[in-house]
């Protein structure tokens, strides 16, 4: 089974090459498939809402005909925010995988822990912390140029 | 000035017209210029996130050529959902005006509270229950129609 982790990576270094916060997402099929992959665009589309795992959760809808991704699986590089995390419920995600904690922005583990909220209506299962210290390197090495 | 929350009901009930949840949606410029408006289209795209307020907040940041739609307010039949209020936050919306609580869904005064959370960096002004009766009514009935 190929490293979907690492492929978010590739697009997370992608999305900083464009000066985008750097988060990559990938969306997988039941079947393995990748059904989408992206960076963060939210500067290059003018849309506050294109984080990377929104964009995958939409262009996988398109891809299925379907708002209901049942049995798929995210890869991201951070941890979802609130607007993601509600994303993929209402998706209907089987399980979210997440590099980097994000204790300013994250919703997962952090702020309003979306997941565990009474009008969360479907809850991933969430793996947290793979590969971490990479995700953070990447996220701490592009605002540190950015303000230089 | 226009009623903008009349013109967000006006979306509503054409959404419910196309089988979509009836929840209407308009943003509106610092100078009360309609900059978007449109109802549910999570159906009709295949995409979870295609909820009222994602749309205008998308497609006013294409028509402004920027994620941060300063001091612009937003006129929605229903309580935002969590995904919603994280994006209303990002956009830097001045205002929200919204009709009917949502006690299952909404992230404003119900469940993770999203604008009171310490990992939510810019809160709008909220003013909730305008036409409250009449949204509420209009969700009930697509909903008893739809159980029949």
């Amino acid at each position: 089974m190929p490293d979907f982790m690492q492929l978010a990576f590739v697009e997370a270094e992608d999305a900083a090459k464009r000066g985008e916060v750097p988060v990559g997402a990938v969306l997988v099929s039941p079947k393995g498939d990748v059904l989408a992959r992206t960076g963060n665009r939210t500067e290059e589309f003018g849309d506050p809402t294109a984080h990377a795992e929104m964009l995958v959760i939409r262009e996988a809808g398109k891809v299925l005909s379907s708002p209901r991704l049942i049995d798929c699986d995210l890869y991201v590089t951070l941890e979802p925010c609130a607007m993601c995390a509600a994303a993929i419920s209402f998706a209907r995600l089987r399980r979210v995988y997440f590099a980097a904690y994000d204790p300013k922005g994250g919703a997962v583990d952090h702020g309003p822990r979306f997941f565990s909220q009474p009008t969360c209506h479907h809850a991933p299962e969430v793996i947290g912390g793979m590969d971490e210290q990479k995700a953070s390197d990447l996220l701490k090495r592009f605002f540190a140029e950015k303000r230089e």
